[in-house]
């Protein structure tokens, strides 16, 4: 099991106000305060509060998912109207659900989207009429290598009408007449998505984004959704360098729809992560973005390689979430994806089995701890210049050099400012120094800040 | 043994109008047609019809040659006057050679220039008279270490005469007088080549360069000659995006002479190949251009690599064939030189034992296939740019994102789609692509096409 | 043992003058001419001349020193004066020491600076008085690893003074008052540096630096200061390429100082290396410069990879000896540093045990033989144009492709001029020649030289 470390802890100064189904069916918030739990902990509660709405790319369950992020940060909720066009799309109807059953030829609901939003594709149109057993099955989808699960299948660009049911319900239907009912409407409306940012001391930008349009599953992306709402939670209590953009947005459409809005602006996203799978507890994974050799790509692995956890780190292919979108030839953005187990790569991904036990307190927590050594990296890993660049400066006179002291930590300590002196010329980083030197970066860290302190560098 | 591809014996629509030695000496065509049999029965055919001519940098034996080629394809014949100054060089003095024996005291013929032109030292002087063993050994070339065959001697830049004979004829050889005759001409005359321009759509070309300068000799070069005679027929009935142009040309002094007239065309050359020793077994090899990172070497180390065939691919060298000349600094041309088994390293290498027996036609057609791989390739090899380079177009509205279909090859597809759309900003050749992706060159070229046809991808 | 090269003897034509401790002491020189010894052994000789100076940073055991370099080679002797200022440093007040010892109750001298000039802290300020053992012991420095030895100690930068003893007399000392007495100055005087320019066909100038300012110390750096000047007095009498310029400094500020006076006149330095540590048998040691990939960086590693003998290279750090300041990112001069173990790495290092026992006539010898193997090298390196560039020139008629001679060594030639008539487009040194064609550089050198004879080459 991961530590919770505790210095994680005392960064969030402020307690989290968590949010609750109760909030959102206006009943009284208990007065009395009780133990907010691990960060872990808290951020399983907020995916259990958010697990029933039946979210997809548009539609009241997103809506609500924005709400209730809201109670956790100044989120901007803005709606896109249905028609609009993004580059080679078109925001498309919106879709709502109301109620969706199969009865059997004696009324018995024997599929009910009460119980679980997954049995319905996602997007189906509305239907209701009687149906033989061969018709249905052509409207059924099942999961036949896992027999309990109910597999999670969408429809979103041909009309179409289907139901998902486990393997074993499929193999009790028997050749009778089925009622079928779906209670959807697919008209004229909105595509929602959530904002937020965060100013830094610089317009320089960077973005973190997550996708919302998936119902009732949790490793994907229930968990993206919330490590992604504490982080932004983290980041409004400090002081920080760069300005932090978070986007909450339904897959494809939606990134291609926030990309087409703010065409003109991307070009101050100078870092930017997709981030999502974050609650299993599998081995993490960074896929680089297009470039393959930005910055933010030598951050992610310079703070996995530290981490002493496994991971993996695979060059960019034009397939997985929304960073085809941002890596797209015409945008190209340093934007790479922090995940665990990849998408696909575990049986239980799109099914009912990505469910609130199949996700953990402490994945989620290591997964927000790994996220803010990243941010943590970045903030810090600037590029200074020596400005007395001609020789080494006295370091005896400023106390950098003792003339005492012989141990080992104290000459790491010296060597380190002299790799940041030697190195500091305006085109090597931190982490560039820290890689050339075989030092860590966080020796090197200090050793440029007591140098800017002695007046010896300055950020370029 | 190798398999003919019946793709390859396809794309000759016409069928190969093969020479014969009566052709030259003016005997009436058979007229019944008669099965031309596999294209490297046909090469090896045309072999035997050019074996026998006593080919030399200059001279009757290679014009003779050349007026062969042309009942094959529509070449040119070009005779540079003796004297003509080509850079550092000059063209020299024709030869030709009538007769050449040894007689022995009781007047016997124990060489004969009739039974083997490469009795005679190449470019030998005349000469006619008596000599001692002493002296007639002086002017002998033997091959000790196989006893049996005759070695392939030349002295084209110092004025020499000699006899090539096998090891066992020398040891016979017994103390008496000996009539050496030698009945040749060295005189002003030209030097002969022969070119084929073929216009493809652009005027960028492809240079193939094969060296006539060798007599009786089948991989050293006749198997060159048949092999890039039959690849100019294939692209002669093809519609080509590049121009072709074929140069037959004496090594070293023709190709030197060649690039001296043509100094003012040779930028045109994009791409270019020496072909070679190409009618024995041996495993391929390809020795790369000067600049060793060309896009016919990247070309022809993916051809090689996928055909499943060994082969070997070495960086170049200032020796060898007429990449020597190609590839000398002031042009510094993009060509290599793709052969089997390299010169000097197989015991027949320039001796009688390299003949007919020695080359065989499915090694000539395996050849020929390989060069014709390489040229579909380069042919393919373009670069584009995805005219809607920001976020994925819509694949599915024009039915290249299939919204059913989950098989392998389905999903390849896509992911071909996919990559070509990420990679094509300009800068990267289809092979470039495949590369990248790790998919092959196919999948790559055929989703560029599709891509084409949907007008989202136009060329460069 | 090490060989010692007839032919590197032969390059010294004209007999060293060895200095010796008479010369300085006005004595008359011996008129009887006797056998010099090997090149070690002169050098090991004037090491013996030069190791009872108490040399520092300042003072006139390093202006003796100079003198005795004087009786070698023509140096230049340059005092500065204490408080001019060096970029961020200032030049220190100059030390002398006459006399210091210690004594017991008793009035006997229990340390003597008489014995060694070890046994003072360098640097120490005067001090004459009554001590108790107590006090006694916090102005003491031992060594208790290594018992019977003194170590080395200074204190430039703090005003302290002190005494450096074995710590087996450590062990002997009794509670009772001692005398201590320093007979020292420190007040305004001079830093002095000696400077050697020797003038050649360029303005372009290769450094050589070594610190002179270790006491009674043979390794570091007596080894250094003997082997720099006979590398000087050899190139005095050679015909160079390139200016050399060496400086006997002191370390840290005197390259601080000397940089801070020629900083207009750096950029001429096109080579360098900072030489150290030269009598030790140990295996070389190539620190490479901060650049990494610099000319000289290459030539070194090719001298020593060709020299048979064992070493090392590593990449820059910023910390060891005078390229510290001459690779300081405002200079960033092309210079490594080339000795044979390195500093810290060997138990004698910076103890009375590094005394002229411990250096070799033999390793002496062999180092000033790899100084000038690098020279030799730097000096043949050079980059020229083939003026015949396009195709190969007529090699035959100016007897460069000798048309009989089948030997290996005879190809060897042969190719070796294809390749420098290759690769001579301006670009290429002939060592990257040597490199990319992996024939000895001493073959392509040979070569270059053949074709500049014949007009085939210019220099760049």
């Amino acid at each position: 099991m991961l530590q919770i470390s505790p210095i994680f802890l005392r960064k969030f100064s402020k307690p989290l106000e968590p949010a609750s189904v109760e909030t959102i069916l206006a009943e009284p918030v208990p007065a009395a305060p009780k133990d907010p739990g691990t960060l872990g902990q808290q951020m399983h509660e907020m995916m259990a509060t958010l697990y029933p709405f039946c979210r997809s790319i548009t539609g009241a369950g997103t809506i609500q998912t924005l709400n209730i992020l809201k109670k956790y940060i100044p989120l901007a909720i803005h709606k896109i109207p249905s028609g609009i066009r993004a580059f080679d799309w078109t925001v498309p109807k919106e879709w709502n659900i109301n109620d969706a059953y199969i009865k059997n030829s004696r009324g018995v609901k024997i599929v009910d989207f009460a119980n679980s939003n997954l049995h319905v594709l996602n997007y189906s149109v509305p239907v209701h009429r009687q149906v033989t057993l061969e018709e249905l099955k052509r409207h059924l989808h099942t999961l036949p290598e896992h027999p309990d699960w109910i597999p999670y299948r969408t429809s979103y660009y041909k009309e179409d009408w289907g139901f998902c049911i486990s393997y074993n319900e499929y193999l009790k239907l028997d050749e009778e007449v089925y009622e079928v009912c779906i209670d959807s409407t697919l008209k004229d409306g909105h595509l929602a998505y959530g904002e937020l940012y965060i100013r830094g001391e610089t317009t320089d930008e960077v973005l973190i984004s997550t996708h919302i349009c998936h119902p009732s599953l949790c490793n994907d992306n229930l968990s993206g959704i919330c490590v992604t709402t504490f982080l932004a939670h983290w980041l409004l209590q400090r002081k920080n360098r760069y300005s932090y953009r978070f986007i909450f947005i339904p897959g494809t459409i939606g990134a291609i729809t926030w990309l087409s809005i703010n065409d003109m602006k991307v070009s101050r996203i100078k870092h930017g992560l997709v981030a999502a799978l974050l609650g299993m507890e599998g081995k993490y994974h960074y896929k680089k973005s297009r470039r393959g050799d930005t910055e933010v790509d030598r951050v992610v692995e310079a703070v996995l390689s530290r981490s002493g956890q496994p991971f993996d780190i695979t060059e960019f292919i034009p397939y997985g979430y929304d960073e085809r979108q941002f890596c797209s030839p015409g945008f190209n953005l340093p934007v790479g994806s922090l995940t665990r187990t990849p998408y696909g790569q575990y049986p239980e991904y799109h099914t009912s089995a990505d469910n609130l036990q199949f996700v953990t307190p402490a994945a989620l927590e290591s997964s927000l701890d790994m996220y803010s050594e990243v941010i943590k990296m970045l903030e810090l890993n600037r590029k200074y210049t020596n400005i007395n660049p001609k020789c080494e400066p006295n370091l005896g006179r400023r106390g950098l050099y003792s003339l005492v002291g012989n141990d080992a930590e104290h000459k790491d300590r010296q060597l380190a400012i002299l790799w940041v002196l030697s190195l500091c010329d305006g085109t090597n980083s931190l982490l560039d120094i820290s890689k050339r030197s075989g030092m860590s970066f966080d020796s090197i860290s200090k050793a440029a800040e007591k140098l800017v302190e002695c007046r010896l560098l300055v950020e370029m």
